[in-house]
């Protein structure tokens, strides 16, 4: 996609003389941006704007056009579009309004421009959207008013408005952007093929992304955890509550909205997010301009106490650590601070610092190995030296390879001082609240690469033909939804621990299977006709031995009869009496955007009262599952709790991981719920199973 | 203490003709602040300082002195102090450092200075801070640099350092302040005295406090509650996870760390707590300049998608609800907008929008009575105009007593729009998300002042003398522990169902018992000796005659006898047994700051894993105890679940109550439990309890 960022030659077609329009405006932030590359106006009338040569048509143009953008009325933009194709344009930015946003007619046109693209092998952006800005390649293909200062941050955005807002902060902050792509209704390409270009883009060490809807969720997954391995990516989403539970009836399915899918996306692809657009940059800033974190070890220095409780409190909530300081750093505190200094962290250098105080305490502790990050706090009492304190920062920051933020508070008096700590590249917090977060976001980031990147997707051994033909069958026979027994043989296929059973016809069947298997069993009526099986003496349990399951099949079969004379009756089940433990539920439901979601909780009351339940996306790592399991509150039951013994978490992982195979081996499962799988201190067994399919 | 704030004549001992002097800059403070009043340096030199005539002490002044500001080094202040005691000044603001907040020395230093002025009544701010400004009697009698401008909002700060931030921050946001107070120390006026005194002030309308440690819990509740009604308190309090859990042994106490109590303070007095610094001036802007929502029905005009969905997204999670608009402003926005804008809330009044169209939509939404507050979005697009829509909101918001903020988003582009806002009341967030949090600051207060406010502190009728006798035994005896039989014995006498129990010498007596009541009984054995009462025989359920009584009396002394020959036997206790029920706890522990923290929650995993707990500071009111029962996650449970019916919860809140009662009654009542209450649809029953005092 070389050719929306550094295109040869651009084609602006529907340039106006009439400084009011868009086709003007684009045209002079082309010129004004100082891209380097040919600009061809193309307008009916052919006027000369802005002494360029003006075309009436793209075909009129005698030179190869690399980049086309369009701004002529919706009406146009096929036609224009196809004559675009033909010339051997390579990338389209369609700015003009009037697609899928509009409504059904809208819709229509849009499909018609995609046909068009796909028929010419031209990429697009838009429509609908606001452009693109390269300040590296001094492009400016937007309507935007100001090109923004050059920098290594790229911002990808859906909404065009936001996007102005964005800009405009930029410039008066004094942002660094690299790239800035507004990708409108992304009839073609969207923040996928955007987050793969940017992956490799020398120019961009952040991606920042303003999303409303995902386009390919499983996708979107796979490439962040590519590109999280070289640069991060923060995301803002708009549109958390709306959708809500979703109509489905089984467990997952009622708790798993879509944010609940695109919150697990996040977790399994190392991508930040970002709360407010606000905290989007709060994190890019600190991405953009300071190394990564190797730890998450912080130090404090202040010269106020208040500031520094907060930025403690705030290390303490979000599971970040104090620094505890090495024996050294403690004695160059001490030689250097006033006698009343805290030399503890956080270091407290008193109101009466000046610059070489901070100077000598941010040297000293930077040099500890025991500190990974740091922030200097400043407010403005009598003697403060901002200005110099933010040089001193700044100087002695470079000498080490670590995160150095600040929190310099207030209004005038440290707006210098500011200024020289943004210059530098230090990111400086109006909060120590906000600082701290920053930090947690680069935190996370850093445990992702660690860890997480490294969980495997792990293949297991299992009868995936068989299963096949099982499901094959069940479409044959239009059967979408299946129970226990048809759903355990499916599991047992997968490898899955299920409760054992059987349904015998007869007396000998039963003498038989109790001869084959040792244990305690519990044998029920199978019939259709009867729901209430204990009520018509359906149930006996404890059985035995092959005597006993014989005479009881007899008393069931017999107390039936005199129960519903006229019951269909298709035999007696014979299942293993299940091991005492804690009842847990694996289920699955099907997110539009992200496919299989799969939910886990401790059963009963866990999940319908207090759901305090996991999600993932399918497939899943090892670490996805191990988190999955120990991220609920109530994991700590699973870990041992008064007379309950620790339960063999491992079994439920490998179950959960059985599951996702299963389900990425077959998208025809739309549902699925194990409820309960009843896990003890050996391990994890499936009982009652449900799956319901889509053909 | 109105000396304070607007006294007749201020003296400053310690006055300085060094300009680097914090004795300088206080008096050009006052001078140039523009005090009216009298203004007397004094300087053992007696040099005239600014053209002020100088003393040489305070006792040479020939007036009246009404203030004095000392700036004295810290070893001179109690002298000066006592000097001023005799002179008949009436408050003293001591800035000097060097009391308590230095260790050993310091405290005696300080202990002394209180000394002084309760022997001559004189009121004292500080020691070690800077100072206090009252705007509107333009008095300055602090080293901050400037004076900020003239507000209605109040500051009171515990930390000097984070004071000089906020001054400096208010003066370039040109955000006006009422009183600045730094109390420092505290060692006399604390922010009690000063939320009283403000409490009446007409200057002011939001009282804000920047607190690091509580001086008096319970007087806290009580004075905010009273402040609320005519005004908001919003507090930011640094510390909250410093002191963690407590060590006491009970449930209460292992999860109630200071900032529980806290939590449990500013939820019972309606106070408004901020996270951060930042949070604090949100909510100080919209409290100071809007009027008070009267509902939580709010609405959204935008000329951008996004940022409205991020809007709408908050108003979901943070309980506040969408206006419904009527039909007739449906279709006044019909006729005003275009027909793509949407005109549902958000009211999307697209990109192109310029102030006209700005105007007529918030006309029309202001005008609509399911409105109660309005949030107006502005991205700077093409023809967007800020500075007029500015002018717009603010012409429109006049014509009507409803809360109206904004969210100009952006940079350069909307700077001299958020300009017009701010000077004309209306508070602008830089940000959808903390516009919602604003409002949502606001719907607590009014939520707190229309329904807890009306909390009714009810007075059962007890048994109070008997218990007091009670626990005067105990005193004498140096009882600190009791258990179920004497516990029960307490709650009893303070009305709260108990289950009913007596311990029988011989069998004669149970055979009584039996006679005496009804149901279904169970006996054990009560004996120091004999911890494994099951093991020795010494326990015996389902007796329901006086016959079975008798008998299982014999038993279990036979079964006692034998399992220990020389254990010594008090008798056996028998007891109803129990009706199925939920089984929760209360508990109460005592904070050091609060008093009596009472406790609520369901047992076993609920309160020991899953930490599912709500607290209140003691005394509550029943709208206090009301939400105790419901705020927790597994509140539900007690509402039917499955087989089990709903709990009869108002039994809870009347035994909540009711030890609410008990503990504010005695208050040598350190720690105690209910573990558990049995509760079911018809009764909760108080089972095991267990006191611990303090004598």
């Amino acid at each position: 996609m070389k050719y929306f960022f550094k295109p040869e030659s651009v084609a602006l077609i529907g340039a106006s003389t009439n400084p009011e329009k868009l086709g003007f405006k684009i045209l002079k932030n082309l010129i004004e941006g100082g891209f380097k590359g040919k600009i061809y106006p193309v307008n009916p009338k052919g006027e000369n704007i802005l002494n360029l040569k003006c075309y009436k048509s793209i075909s009129e143009i005698p030179y190869f056009v690399e980049l086309a953008i369009i701004v002529v009325p919706a009406e146009f933009v096929c036609d224009i579009a196809e004559e675009c194709g033909k010339k051997g344009v390579k990338g389209l930015i369609v700015i003009s309004a009037g697609f899928k946003e509009i409504g059904e007619e809208g819709k229509k046109r849009e499909e018609k421009l995609k046909e068009i693209i796909k028929k010419y092998g031209v990429r697009l952006i838009g429509p609908n959207c606001l452009g693109i800005i390269d300040t590296r390649n001094k492009l400016n293909a937007s309507f935007a008013f100001e090109m923004p200062p050059e920098g290594k941050i790229s911002f990808i955005t859906q909404s065009g408005a936001l996007g102005t807002a964005i800009l405009d902060w930029a410039i008066k902050e004094n942002v660094g952007l690299s790239k800035f792509v507004s990708f409108g209704n992304k009839a073609d390409v969207n923040e996928i093929d955007l987050i793969e270009e940017l992956k490799d883009d020398e120019d961009t060490n952040v991606i920042l992304l303003y999303l409303e809807g995902v386009s390919e969720g499983r996708k979107l997954i796979e490439v962040a955890r590519k590109t999280i391995s070289k640069k991060p990516i923060i995301i803002v989403k708009a549109g958390k509550t709306e959708s809500g539970a979703k109509s489905a009836s089984s467990h997952t399915g009622s708790l798993a909205g879509s944010d609940i899918a695109f919150n697990s996306a996040v977790k399994q692809s190392g991508i930040i997010r970002a709360n407010t657009v606000e905290e989007l940059f709060d994190y890019a800033l600190i991405f953009s301009y300071q190394p990564i974190l190797k730890g998450n070890r912080i130090a404090i220095i202040t010269n106020a106490g208040g500031p520094s409780v907060m930025a403690v409190d705030m290390i303490e909530e979000k599971g970040l650590l104090l620094s505890r300081f090495s024996e050294k750093t403690i004695n160059l505190l001490k030689k250097y601070l006033p006698p009343v200094s805290s030399i503890n962290n956080p270091v407290d250098i008193l109101g009466d610092a000046k610059a070489d105080r901070y100077e000598k305490a941010v040297e000293a502790v930077l040099s500890d190995e025991n500190v990974d990050g740091i922030i200097v706090i400043l407010t403005p009492q009598i003697v403060t030296q901002p200005y110099e304190t933010a040089q001193s920062i700044v100087r002695t920051s470079k000498k080490y390879e670590k995160c150095v933020i600040s929190c310099f508070m207030g209004g005038k008096r440290v707006e210098e001082g500011i200024k020289i700590l943004k210059e530098n590249g230090i990111p400086n917090y109006p909060t120590p609240e906000r600082a701290v977060i920053a930090l947690k976001g680069m935190d996370d980031y850093r445990r992702f690469r660690e860890s997480n990147l490294k969980g495997r997707f792990i293949e297991f051994d299992v009868n995936k033909e068989k299963v096949r033909e099982k499901i094959e069958n069940l479409k044959r026979s239009k059967t979408k939804i299946i129970g226990d027994i048809e759903g355990r043989e499916i599991l047992f296929l997968y490898g899955i621990n299920v409760v054992s059973s059987f349904i015998a016809k007869n007396e000998e069947e039963c003498e038989n299977f109790l001869k084959r298997n040792e244990g305690k069993f519990v044998m029920k009526l199978i019939s259709p006709d009867i729901i209430h099986k204990t009520e018509a003496g359906g149930v006996k349990i404890g059985i035995k031995s092959p005597e006993e399951a014989k005479k009881a099949f007899k008393e069931i079969i017999d107390s039936a009869r005199k129960y519903k004379p006229d019951a269909k009756i298709v035999g007696v089940q014979i299942q293993k009496m299940i091991e005492k433990g804690i009842e847990v539920i694996i289920g699955v439901s099907k997110d539009v955007q992200f496919g299989h979601l799969i939910m886990f909780g401790l059963g009963g009351i866990y999940v319908e009262i207090l759901k305090d339940v996991s999600f993932r996306i399918a497939p899943l790592t090892d670490i996805d599952a191990d988190e999955m399991v120990n991220e609920i509150k109530s994991a700590k039951i699973l870990k041992g709790y008064r007379n309950i013994p620790e339960c063999n978490t491992e079994k439920i992982k490998e179950t959960i991981l059985k599951i996702s195979q299963l389900v990425c081996d077959f998208p025809e499962i739309k549902e699925m719920d194990i409820n309960p799988l009843i896990v003890n201190e050996r391990d994890a067994i499936a009982v009652d199973v449900r799956f319901v399919f889509e053909f």
